[in-house]
């Protein structure tokens, strides 16, 4: 199975596509969505539609997946995330794809085992279980972690329906 | 000219249209696209997209305009409003039209004359500078007064250019 990461942002949109078969994850592509800042919104908002419509394309992905916002931030950066946020959903709800939310205390627990890890470990983790990965920079790097959480969720239904677990 | 104006939000959109000809504006139609509370978050906001684009291909605006967006509740309100928001500035971009953005003051100061009138006010007189106009509502109100507020603006911008202000 394909899925894509994604850790949308008005400025970055960070993205990941990784390949799960049973417990083995490998590494498709990764990389990141920028916007220019000096663009009007609504042509901000297309640039990025456009460019999550070209990797929906290319990689055709049977799921996706994204992290819960963290919204404790400026009511301003939560509006500007929540307008990117809304514009990846649809187009991955477009393309007939169901988005997974996890929080992020989740993707860590999933990547590294412990829910109260640092960036950096989890940035580590993602390069290890991806072995031979470049990744492009951080939203990239949680973008991946988030795809590699939704494999483990999506292997653990399995299994549980399986009886195995 | 048609003006599209639109009061975004995940749960209700009010839409209004208007024509407007020199100084003169007449009432086209209003509404409400409402998205099912039950449903996921990406089926939501497809319907809003539909809706949104049956409206562009019913009324064939030539401009759009929304309201600068209040921020100042809760940030989940305003994740939402914000991925609601992306997915209607969205459609309008690329539909071609450019959305104007209005603080609400500004909308008030349009529609009654005064920056700090209350809600119940611009409404009254949405409905008295539009004849023979049945508003679906308070989102829809909303929608026709950003709508009127733009076509001030553009009507203004219209007499700068020729020398009349």
């Amino acid at each position: 199975m394909i899925i894509l990461g994604l850790d949308p942002g008005l400025g970055t949109t960070g993205w990941g596509v990784i390949r799960a078969e049973g417990n083995r994850l490998a590494h498709v592509a990764n990389g990141r969505i920028a916007t220019d800042a000096k663009a009007d919104l609504g042509a901000r908002l297309v640039a990025l539609d456009g460019a999550l419509a070209s990797l929906l394309a290319e990689y055709a992905p049977q799921a996706a997946a994204v992290e819960d916002v963290f919204v404790n931030k400026n009511p301003q950066s939560t509006l500007k995330l929540g307008q990117a946020r809304g514009v990846v959903l649809l187009g991955a709800a477009k393309a007939g794809l169901t988005v997974g939310e996890y929080a992020p205390t989740l993707v860590k627990k999933a990547v590294v085992g412990t829910g109260t890890a640092e960036k950096a470990q989890v940035h580590a983790m993602v390069a290890r279980l991806l072995p031979g990965v470049r990744i492009d920079g951080p939203d990239a790097a949680d973008a991946l972690a988030v795809a590699i959480c939704h494999a483990h969720h999506l292997s653990f239904a399995r299994n549980s329906r399986a009886g195995l677990a």
